[in-house]
């Protein structure tokens, strides 16, 4: 039966569908593949995740390099199953050769939580009688125990219970109505829940107690906005359209625009994964980066009481940014053209799964590229740009993070960031102080301080894969005010540190040099500056890691304690804190701190590295962002920098242009086709 | 006749025309008017400047406060002129009484180069004999002069020639034809021009000769990208369309929108500046910020050799944003439905002039407004943002400034600030070492150092003019970790400082406490968290000036030594650098230092404050910022925090909504208008 449907499978596997590319995710039919041949070896197991074990890197270079005649690298699938008792086992599945080629059990460690894993605990626990009873202390009559609920999240790390039992902790919550927003009214009491025996095995309870809120509801459902006046009507459609089609190609996972290519992936950790990164100069197709991706995150909150130490979130490695990404809506997260992929996932009952629509692909008009205007006679050239992005958005319990791959033009990428959803609450008595640990945003709602850092993982491909990272601050040139060298003082200069082993690449932010870090090819220096070809990363929202070191937090979120680390390139180095993120202790530190002691002063100069930049907000609430948040941005850009010769966006057209003769002749430039049809005044 | 013309143009301020708004820029019949009062009293002058003489905040807020039986403030002009000879006066006339009311010779300034000084150098350094010797030594022949350009800036200081005389120095280049970009070809020498006598008195000749470059020309006019092989032609049209019109409404020089009420003023120095800045909350009309402005610059060179020190341009206060502002062009500009207004000047004979579209105000879609998305059903409310912007673009001789005021529905106000056009460039010889001063961006093109350091101007009106402004530093809570009160060390908090005096004020960037700043009010406490109403200040770009203290900029650019200064309102304090720029020696510093000196232990607690603000960026050049600048992006952000109750924008209709009780009743959400009907799937 199983072999059946194995034979069955593998026709799709290997026939008739398109092959596809070695970079683009499994499909339905790889997963069931994968699936079914785990299932035929191992029996019943739980499925954690079936996702692209993504090519080795030096094959797949060769074969990118000579897709002819280089092997063409195998379809592997990378699974992480739970057996019957709990034991994790960590599996490589050939899907070319159609077998197992790993198999082992990992111990001591705890596979993300699944949505199926978070949605069983809310039953149970209004069915729990100690939690029941707690409802009760705080003022909830077991006949309310149906508007009860709870955002499981792991438990992060508790030293009284480790990490040999799957646990999770329960934020619990109060709807008066199915519609209220729970957020409005936290229960003081947090229950630990055990995934593998599905019971509450203890309730942390404060010793203070805080009666469940008598506050009104504060809603933001169309109900409750037009209950209390309705919505404004004074917004005029804006309608954004493109009549001729879109700028950009779709060839299967790859995208083509505007000299561009660009393979976009997806996978339940890391959401979007950007692969084989090229720019088009004048014909030559020459590499960026390798691979682009969102590789975890931290978000650590604030209050030192306990328990609320565990709440430090690693959205991507706990829960995974793929598994909780959003099926998007035309019109309502994307406007205008929009081109969308879907994302292929396995669920526990090892049943391949699918989100529709959950990345965009769109183009956005970017204002001005360039523009100049002579003064003396207003010859002027003004030139509009145009973006790609490529996008998902993603729900962590609470809060939603929009996630935005911004491809311009002119070689710049962008990342940008919108968070929204809505605050992680705690309960206040009326009057409590909350010690500055947070902020009364509603009554009896205290919204704790909060950081949110994400590691972007950048591997450099810049011109090829032998690439050096630079440090690069602003400075003063030396010689005091007076000096013959530096006599008005006015000297300044790009001061470039090199890193030469990962131990000095271990770099903080400097806001006062205006700190960038350039990923730089020293073999093949710009025509012109005669400076390395590179990429410049400008990043300017990188807090310091507030939980101090020796702590929880610092542990855990090794990759968190600078704003860039490098390391040597490695096909199993992709999750900075570590293959198996919940329940780790940080002792020792998984992920980036372990790497980069073993390797500390290795060479990391003119060899493929990976760079690893945390960047973040910190957040204190305030009122404004309840019940829910309006978009809080963030943005970072990679640079060209000495990577072209000359601006390399010189024959978009312009949207006017005239020269100094036609000014001259008095004859208008741009053959007649100045601006554009559709813009009007009003 | 000088009467005559008095009597008719006083019908126009009369009685023609609609009384202006005591905020509105003078009009083109105001400007008339006074030039009309000034010839009368004193005869054959040279007009430098007819602008608002703005009215005295007391009065002002008296007015708004009570606009039927307060004394309406009287329109007033503030004006600069230049007598034969040479002397300065600062004039006061006021329109509505007709009478000049202050006319004061200010000894040892000069005011600010406008265009038309500008462009007489450019003809007269053609025939200067010693400049044309100049040229020949490097390699340009006299039948060539036609072809030498230069852009005459300030001198800006030098200490050999003082103030006494108006000064400008001559940045040379050469055109080989009239369309090519002059940039690419800049001469190693640098005449000093009398512009009262219209000679050149000295030329700064370098030590190293630098014959005029051979290379081939570099452009980005159209002819010459045709040349090489076209435009690309895969850019699909996007068209941005309001079917119904704009949600914006247009009273005069206020714009209504989105709960913002905004008025709309521009002048020759600053450019835009917006007064009277009100948030309507659900029927309260709330003053935010009585006055937003870009107040001036600096750009400083870092280049220490002699001349270039003399480089660091103050765009506002040496030439004026608003002289220099270009009249934008529909769909290329700006795209979309756009409401342009003009802006009304003076020319040095007294003829008022108009820049028309100097002004675009338009609406863009902002993207995902807020968002969240309840894990256990998919019900959902996803609502989409729109944003107002009020931009203008100013030519600085070789550089494009692009700023955007950009109001959010959220009560954000962000300053947006696009850097294009063409790099100041200085000569080199092949093979010449820069010494990382600058960068060889082409063939013989030395592009130096340097930074663009802007200040903004806030005039807090936070629910009234009585503000306090406090730094706000994300930091470690107290107690190690293992300590009873930060047993896991992750404790943070927000930490508030204080301004109360000038001088505690004078504050530096610090990145790695994501430094704020917060006008706050602190006699009025939000409801709910019961801190005081704020805004913050949420900027990134933070640079620290990079010449040297006691040097030549430092001592002029007084108001770019910190991140923020505060002081308390005074009517006199809109120019940090001082009135009149040019050529102040910064001995003493004008501006900002000297009167936080006057007043540095004063109170600024609880009163009418002022925060400047100086953010920017350091610019190392590099070849594809060549021979035109793909636009660098800046931007910065005041948010409202406990300014609010509770989220503002609820009642902006969600793009998609879906309650839990939909979910279950299998019913969809937004009464079947979800999304738009413009957007399409590809």
């Amino acid at each position: 039966m199983v072999l059946d449907r194995l034979k069955q499978l593998s026709l799709h596997v290997d026939g008739t569908s398109p092959t596809p590319h070695p970079f683009d995710p499994l499909t339905t039919a790889e997963i069931d593949a994968a699936v079914a041949i785990i299932r035929a070896e191992h029996g019943s197991v739980r499925f954690n995740a079936v996702t692209l074990w993504e090519p080795r890197k030096s094959e797949m270079m060769a074969w990118l390099a000579n897709p002819h005649n280089a092997p063409r690298p195998h379809r592997v699938a990378d699974a992480v199953v739970i057996v019957p008792g709990g034991k994790v086992y960590d599996g490589v599945v050939d899907l070319t050769e159609k077998k197992i080629v790993e198999w082992k059990h990992t111990p001591g460690v705890q596979p993300l939580i699944t949505m199926e894993d978070l949605q069983s605990v809310e039953t149970l626990m209004r069915k729990d009688p100690k939690i029941i009873e707690q409802c009760e202390i705080i003022g909830i009559p077991k006949s309310d125990m149906d508007k009860v609920y709870c955002d499981p999240w792991t438990i992060g790390y508790d030293e009284r219970f480790g990490n040999g039992v799957r646990l999770q902790q329960a934020l619990m919550y109060y709807r008066p109505t199915i519609d209220d927003c729970q957020y409005a009214f936290p229960l003081d009491f947090c229950p630990i829940f055990n995934a593998e025996t599905k019971e509450f095995i203890h309730i942390d309870v404060p010793p203070v107690r805080r009666p469940i809120s008598k506050a009104a509801p504060i809603n933001y459902h169309v109900d409750a906005i037009e209950k209390e006046g309705g919505f404004r009507n004074d917004i005029a459609t804006i309608n954004i359209t493109q009549p001729d089609g879109v700028s950009f190609k779709v060839n299967g996972k790859h995208i083509e625009w505007q000299n561009w290519n660009i393979h976009v992936g997806f996978n339940y950790r890391e959401g979007i994964v950007l692969n084989n990164i090229t720019y088009n100069d004048k014909g030559t197709v020459r590499p960026v980066f390798y691979r682009l991706s969102l590789a975890e995150m931290v978000v650590p909150y604030g209050n030192p009481e306990h328990p609320h130490q565990r709440k430090h979130a690693f959205d991507l490695g706990e829960y995974g940014g793929g598994y909780m990404t959003n099926s998007l809506t035309l019109g309502c997260d994307c406007k205008g053209a929009i081109h969308y992929m879907d994302a292929a996932f396995v669920n526990a009952a090892g049943a391949s799964t699918i989100v529709k629509n959950a990345i965009c692909i769109h183009e956005e008009d970017a204002g001005i590229l360039f523009k100049h205007t002579d003064f003396r006679d207003d010859s002027v050239i003004v030139t509009r740009g145009r973006k790609l992005i490529i996008s998902h958005i993603f729900t962590a319990a609470n809060y939603e993070y929009c996630v935005y791959w911004i491809f311009h033009q002119d070689g710049t990428v962008q990342l940008d960031i919108k968070l929204t959803g809505i605050l992680n609450t705690y309960a206040m008595n009326p009057g409590e102080d909350t010690y500055g640990w947070g902020t009364e945003v509603y009554p009896g709602v205290n919204a704790h301080n909060h950081q949110h850092l994400f590691c972007l993982r950048v591997d450099p491909n810049i011109d090829g894969s032998n690439n050096t990272v630079f440090q690069v601050d602003a400075v003063r040139g030396p010689g005091e005010v007076g000096s013959a060298e530096n006599k008005h003082g006015n000297a300044f200069y790009a001061k470039k540190t090199k890193f030469s082993t990962p131990k000095e690449a271990m770099s903080d932010y400097d806001g006062s040099t205006s700190r960038t870090w350039e990923m730089a090819n020293t073999n093949k220096l710009n025509r012109y500056s005669k400076k390395p070809v590179s990429y410049k990363l400008v990043s300017r929202e990188v807090p310091s890691l507030l939980p101090r070191e020796g702590g929880l937090v610092w542990k855990r979120a090794g990759f968190a304690r600078h704003a860039v680390h490098v390391t040597k390139y490695s096909d199993e180095q992709i999750h900075p804190a570590g293959r198996h993120v919940p329940q780790t202790s940080g002792e020792p530190s998984h992920g980036l701190p372990m790497w980069i002691s073993e390797t500390e002063n290795e060479s990391i100069e003119n060899t493929d590295v990976v760079l690893w930049h945390t960047f973040g907000i910190t957040h204190f609430p305030s009122p404004e962002d309840f019940p829910i948040m309006p978009a809080e941005p963030m943005t970072l850009l990679l640079r060209p920098r000495n990577f072209f010769d000359r601006n390399p966006v010189l024959d978009v057209p312009p949207s006017y242009a005239r020269t100094p003769s036609q000014v001259l002749k008095g004859i208008n430039g741009c053959g007649g086709k100045c601006g554009d049809g559709s813009s009007r005044t009003v």
